[in-house]
């Protein structure tokens, strides 16, 4: 299997952003991914080009991919939308990578999303359509209803602590105030995240992350390329891929990801890597249970054991296994089509020593999961720096 | 490059399906694909799954991939949704074909789109959306709008006749007759398609593809697999896909598409095939003028030629190029999301023999072109039959 590599990466901030459009957006992610290059590039190698979005926003409503591609400066390069929910750019990532081996010297996968231009009922609406609409979302079940089943039976089963979702929040926006591309740079108490008013019973206002607008971009080469791009090329050491039952009321458990547990198995596949030599990981914590569920469901820590990690601090940037130290989708924000390659870029900038502040020690090689509607799909990454 | 083969593929009929949503049309293609297959096949050897859909109608709204290819028995395997408007199985298909070089065994491409449940505003949304939103559909030009305009440039360069474009009709019409899964099996006079009433001057309305549903499906194999599986593979030759301008006022001329011209010259360097090779073609005539451009794109008529070669018969089921056997988006149907992979089944059968009345005598090498916008998008492949 040929080598790929991630010779760029790089995002716009996530949050709101007022008068942008997803052309004006993509451009910018493009522009930040383009600062990391060292070498001229030649974009005309560029084989087929991925986006991932979930749609609405930002003016074009549908068919948007050949209009990106037209203002990155690449008309005519096969190019096409990737959605999945909110796994949307994990899945436009995953496709580059098969371009790569493919035999393709040049492959971009990116993703934006603007949230904030719709009223709020076509906000519930957009995030509505990601679940299953003929089980969930007619009957009324929101993603955050159904997180919240999530979390009451992880509680019921385990025992699990309230305080251990909320912890989750507080290192989250601890992260953040770290992360210039953040949403929320601004730290939370226990106290605070426990005494917010409740969104779905367990779960509070600092256990959701919020509504966002952003784009991610990430340029990805074959070996020969990379090696003239860069001195520093981070490899794409693993892909993984896997989807589960869309409605939460088929699966066997409510504990457990299954597509998260397939795409592990997946990726390390892939890889001569072990769980072990993971330094540090991007979940998908749309809700803090989510970010529990990942982490066990990836398997750092046993079911149902994560719960008493987190309260010790295993998670946070200097323990055994950082968890989010961009401040992941809770406060780094969650632009859905834009989440997946944003977590690439947060890796690669780790990767690179870039991460400033937040920067993990000897990081060396990371992992990206990300997650479409509740669990349905996850792609899956890891990525290691040139040793 | 490792060869590609498709060893099954099928299709619901196309036209109006009340009562089936999407999981129960792409259930359906799913089995007519599978009825080819003489040997059982093992599904768990599919490493991924893409599945053509523009939007909106039939249930599921957003994030469909999972619970499509739950519903096809395959929980668990990885899908996304590929969006390129009414190409979006077309690059469905590429990205099928790419997954089978990058050495899986088995890879499935596919399409679905339900248009009828929706009100005649939200099928003018799902349409218009497809196009330049700020520059052209907010502005009033819809898609026949457009392709009316790119009409009669043609008509005033080369002096086109509008017989020519009715001509198309009347062929692809007649051809729909002998096709069982044809949205209109019913032959149309030129004097019925020239008096009919005008949608956008010149196109009447048989000069215009219906509003349908339909689900189409692609079963893909290694090399390998293939021949385990069936004594008739049939092999993809060529894959080219390229974009252009979203919006027709930044393209030099109107009266080519770039992108089809840029997917050929990809198509054919992939193989050692050239175009006198080529037995027959399904182009993207969503419009009569489409099929006209696309004839000329490829190459098989000099531009402003085609006319005359189509009022000759030429391209009619016996001439020198078949064209539209199946009776084309304009007859057979055109339900956005299922029409790349749909045109891939008739292939299919017209290589293996088993189109019928239709088929195409000595039929051993096919091409099919899908368009994406009013050009925006094309994907191009060619298939051949084992010889």
């Amino acid at each position: 299997m040929k080598k790929v590599a991630v010779v760029a990466a790089g995002q716009t901030p996530f949050g709101t952003h007022n008068g942008e459009t997803m052309k004006t957006l993509f451009v910018k992610a493009f522009e930040d991914a383009l600062q990391h290059l060292e070498n001229e590039i030649d974009f005309q190698k560029t084989e087929d080009v991925y986006i991932g979005n979930l749609g609405s926003g930002g003016s074009q409503l549908g068919n948007p991919a050949a209009l990106l591609v037209e203002h990155i400066g690449l008309n005519g390069v096969s190019a096409r939308r990737v959605e999945n929910a909110c796994a949307s750019s994990g899945f436009a990532f995953r496709d580059a990578v098969q371009s790569i081996r493919n035999g393709a010297d040049l492959a971009i996968a990116g993703g934006v999303e603007i949230m904030n231009d719709l009223p709020s009922s076509h906000q519930r609406y957009w995030l509505g359509v990601s679940g299953d609409t003929e089980w969930e979302r007619t009957a009324g079940a929101t993603f955050a209803g159904i997180y919240a089943l999530l979390a009451r039976r992880h509680m019921h089963e385990y025992g699990t602590p309230r305080e251990a979702l909320a912890q989750i929040a507080v290192k989250n926006h601890k992260n953040a105030v770290d992360n210039p591309v953040a949403q929320f740079r601004k730290a939370v108490t226990l106290d605070r995240v426990l005494s917010a008013p409740i969104v779905a019973n367990p779960l509070g206002l600092f256990d959701c992350c919020p509504t966002s607008d952003g784009a991610s971009v990430a340029i990805l080469a074959s070996e020969e390329y990379a090696r003239k791009l860069t001195d520093e090329p981070i490899w794409v050491e693993g892909s993984g891929a896997a989807s589960d039952y869309l409605a939460i009321h088929d699966r066997p458990s409510l504990t457990t990801f299954e597509a998260t547990k397939r795409a592990t198995h997946q990726v390390f596949k892939q890889s001569d890597l072990s769980l072990s030599d993971i330094d540090f990981v991007e979940v998908h914590d749309c809700f803090t249970i989510a970010e529990l569920l990942a982490i066990e469901d990836i398997g750092f820590f046993e079911k149902g054991s994560a719960a008493q990690a987190i309260l010790d601090g295993e998670t946070s940037l200097n323990g055994s296994i950082p968890v989010n130290a961009s401040g992941g989708l809770k406060a780094k924000g969650h632009p859905l089509g834009a989440t997946g390659t944003g977590q690439i870029a947060e890796l690669y900038k780790q990767l690179r020593g870039k991460a400033g502040k937040r920067q993990i020690s000897d990081a060396s090689i990371g992992l990206a999961h990300n997650v479409g509607g509740s669990g349905a799909t996850c792609a899956m990454h890891i990525l290691r720096r040139d040793s």
